[in-house]
């Protein structure tokens, strides 16, 4: 195996990472990076880490694969604030058993969101250990005001989604079922898990047009993470199943599985979605917003009065209890 | 063993860390932290890990010493700007053998770092993992104009280091044989190497005073880092160790076990003391500061020309030769 010295490392990610940015005063290579942020705007910052065998197994993801999906689990925090991603720091833990390819293709990976997202590598860390794990680091920006808390929930707000949450979760148990071939829908559920994106213009969207009253990213499943957002704006919400957006293959996989299968949809993991409440003043501009196609999101539910309380209501009526709220790996 | 939740270690450290603070606009808790940077200023970023194996072992250092550890790695990052320390994120990567009294210890020892440093813990990241690693991403601030790069240094500079370079691998030394009882004098050295600190306040004054044109903290050994700095500066050094500011404990070692000794003093990392280079027009000021005991420093020789080379001499007179440089484990 072709193992890679750190200081080899180190010099790899300065060729391939090292550019002038706007706002970077001095990027990688000394004890810090200087950033210069802009008048008018605050700074966010959000961590995330990766760990192999707690986040991912490397037998099956791609490194390249893996590196995008490290920007986006951070970047998605910055969108779930409405803000603009800026800037990234990596710190990767190395084991003796990554070999310079792998840790190429990982790199080559993050490069290409970065890109996406229009943000820059300026530092990080590398070091030994037994066991490997991926820290990212992102700073966003967002004009002063116009910032999207979990905490901004009122009673009477429209609560809604992005996408089809739950594909991630159920994208990983078919990978977990290790079966030879997959179909064309079972793979669009895999992608779904392994190359999420951060919904960074969604994020803009929303806080640009001052529409939502809260915001969280969907990481842990909507139960757990739309139950944050309750504790923190000390209110309840109703969500009623009939509204859920489900993908073609969550459909099928209900169809089959009942109650168990909306537990799972609803406590999985990793989908990196926008949750969102908006005052009903600004249910026309959504509708529009979501007609036009310039954000994909769906109404499930309501806030009600009660200090952190979800109710579930089933396609069919009568309510959903979920024990298991949520993935618990990774809470910031 | 009673081993943490991470719910309860993130519950936790809200409840330690979580204070209003100037210039944070929301804590602990949310998708992000956000901060209001000061106008006029710049915003200094760096990250550092600690992992078990590689550059620590749990049964030779105490939580405490460890929490206070990880705080001082990254603010002498931001010392070595001339920036001020403001944030702090946390990111730990958790093994199953770390029980809770052990993590109230280390969050113990990191908090009265925070307090001395006078900066906030505002965010990180908890997950499992088979290794336990601590990594502490600083943020500090610096008035524009006022950064000191590694790049500054010019021919005909004089160099300096505060401190006495080199106890910290003494100390680590002295660990590792694991001698029943140490002297006072050896556990003079233990605790430099277990409980640094970051020269915070020495690199403002170097900053504001603009005194210094290059600086870095030495955190793999006087040898490599100030190779950094001539690297980066496109210059020459040549030190002369009858200048160096060597601890009473470390001049015995020295006398034992002479060139041996010099080139782990010089070779050994982990000191975070700054290294840092002055022109000679500031070297009356240089020397009122260092008389008046507002910085110790010493200035242990000068810059010429030649694209990263260094020339150390023996006090004797002749040239010290030194093969491995320094630590490379630790390497931003």
């Amino acid at each position: 195996m072709d193992s890679i010295k750190e200081i080899d490392l180190i010099n790899l990610i300065e060729k391939m990472f090292d550019e002038p940015a706007p706002g970077l005063a001095l990027g990688i290579g000394d004890d810090c990076a200087a950033i210069r942020p802009k008048a008018g705007f605050e700074t966010l910052i959000t961590t995330d880490t990766m760990v192999e065998g707690t986040h991912f197994k490397r037998e099956s993801t791609t490194p390249d694969s893996l590196g995008r999906k490290s920007v986006c689990v951070s970047l998605s925090d910055i969108s779930a604030m409405g803000g603009c991603p800026k800037f990234l720091l990596l710190s990767i833990n190395i084991s003796k058993d990554v070999d310079k390819r792998w840790i190429v293709k990982y790199l080559r990976g993050f490069k290409a969101m970065t890109k996406r997202y229009d943000c820059q590598l300026i530092g990080g860390n590398i070091t030994r250990s037994r066991n490997l794990s991926l820290t990212v680091t992102a700073l966003g920006e967002v004009s002063k005001g116009f910032r999207i808390d979990r905490s901004g929930a009122r009673t009477g707000d429209l609560v809604y989604v992005t996408g089809s949450p739950g594909d991630s979760a159920l994208g990983l148990d078919l990978l977990n079922r290790r079966k030879l071939s997959y179909t064309k829908q079972e793979r669009r559920l895999i992608v779904r898990h392994q190359k999420p994106e951060a919904r960074v213009e969604w994020g803009q969207i929303l806080s640009s047009g001052r529409i939502a009253s809260s915001m969280i990213d969907i990481s842990d499943g909507v139960a757990i993470d739309l139950k944050r957002v309750l504790k923190a704006s000390c209110v309840g919400a109703v969500v009623e199943l009939s509204r859920f957006p489900l993908s073609t293959e969550a459909k099928k996989i209900i169809k089959a599985n009942g109650a168990k299968a909306w537990r799972r949809i609803l406590s999985g993991g990793e989908d990196y979605e926008l949750l969102f409440t908006a005052p009903p003043a600004k249910l026309k501009t959504l509708d529009r917003l979501i007609k036009s196609g310039a954000i994909k999101a769906v109404r499930i539910g309501g806030i009600v009065k009660g200090k952190g309380h979800l109710t579930i209501i089933k396609p069919e009526g009568g309510e959903l209890k979920i024990k298991k709220e949520g993935w618990l790996h990774n809470q910031q």
